[in-house]
């Protein structure tokens, strides 16, 4: 695709996170996202087919630790600043996608996509643990249970943020418990 | 209350738990429930006055450790107890109410007392840990964020075992992370 198509895209994808955001996902129709976006029926349907569409290439955008292993880059700096992307979002409770995450994986047709990409997250963030304990940053842990608790951990906390006003805590103490978990003692 | 309006209580939070794991909180109604359990609307209504005060009765319906840690029972022993419980309800994703429980968490009206009731379940959690720190049963981790973690990554399971089929694993994971974190080396 051409360079402006890229930027339509992006354009688009950052308006329906918005939108996503803000009403969960079976509320939000392609129109919305026209309005939105300002693009024509046309223009937008160039581009992605459906809400679905769209919506899994939001949820899906998440960049490989791959590279930066083969760099051998610190396991530990790896992790941090992953953590920081994390708690960043954690504490932006009005830009969480977790009821539209909720809503779009209950639809039976999106199910065996979610599972896929979830399995994809785990297998991410296991291949990072994985290589910090080879490289002796990390603690000998079971890298898939450890992978899962991230996961499932950052979501707990996720739901309840967009329910109550939990405050800045429970991203600070996410953080901590899991490099404690991965480094105390080291 | 009478002995046989104790169990009529109880009666009635039973068919309503069943109700609420299968159509969340907001599509349940007094009428749903009288009709599950063959009580007229008055004799509803002479026990509960609201769903909500039905659901607040069975989501707070836990048990506290205070007599076990007051009997100097093992905190460990306490964990393990509780840990078979919740690993338990993991594992019988039918039978959850995490869908009704975030339901009513989100309605306006409910947000101060399931607030109230979250707190409540980390000071319970975190009092135990405190206490299997003092008897050196555990590592010395905070004792909130570890609470704090504990609900929330048990929460984060219960949502997508609603969503998909997650299988055992990760109800037998969260024992084994949980319980390595608080004794790993001792």
């Amino acid at each position: 695709m051409s360079k402006k198509g890229d930027e339509t895209k992006k354009m688009i994808t950052q308006a329906a996170t918005e939108l996503f955001a803000l009403k969960g996902f079976k509320d939000v129709s392609m129109s919305d996202i026209c309005e939105k976006t300002g693009l024509s029926r046309g223009g937008l349907y160039r581009h992605y087919s459906s809400t679905s569409e769209i919506f899994s290439q939001i949820i899906s955008n998440e960049t490989s630790f791959d590279e930066r292993i083969k760099n051998k880059e610190s396991a530990l700096l790896i992790l941090n600043e992953n953590l920081n992307i994390l708690e960043g979002e954690i504490q932006n409770s009005a830009g969480s996608l977790s009821l539209a995450i909720y809503e779009y994986a209950n639809m039976d047709e999106n199910s065996k996509e979610f599972a896929k990409l979830l399995s994809g997250a785990k297998k991410r963030w296991a291949d990072l643990i994985e290589y910090g304990i080879k490289t002796k940053e990390f603690n000998k842990v079971d890298p898939d249970a450890t992978a899962e608790m991230l996961l499932y951990y950052y979501q707990g906390i996720r739901m309840w943020s967009r329910v109550m006003d939990i405050g800045k805590k429970p991203a600070q103490n996410y953080r901590k418990i899991i490099v404690d978990y991965l480094t105390k003692g080291k």
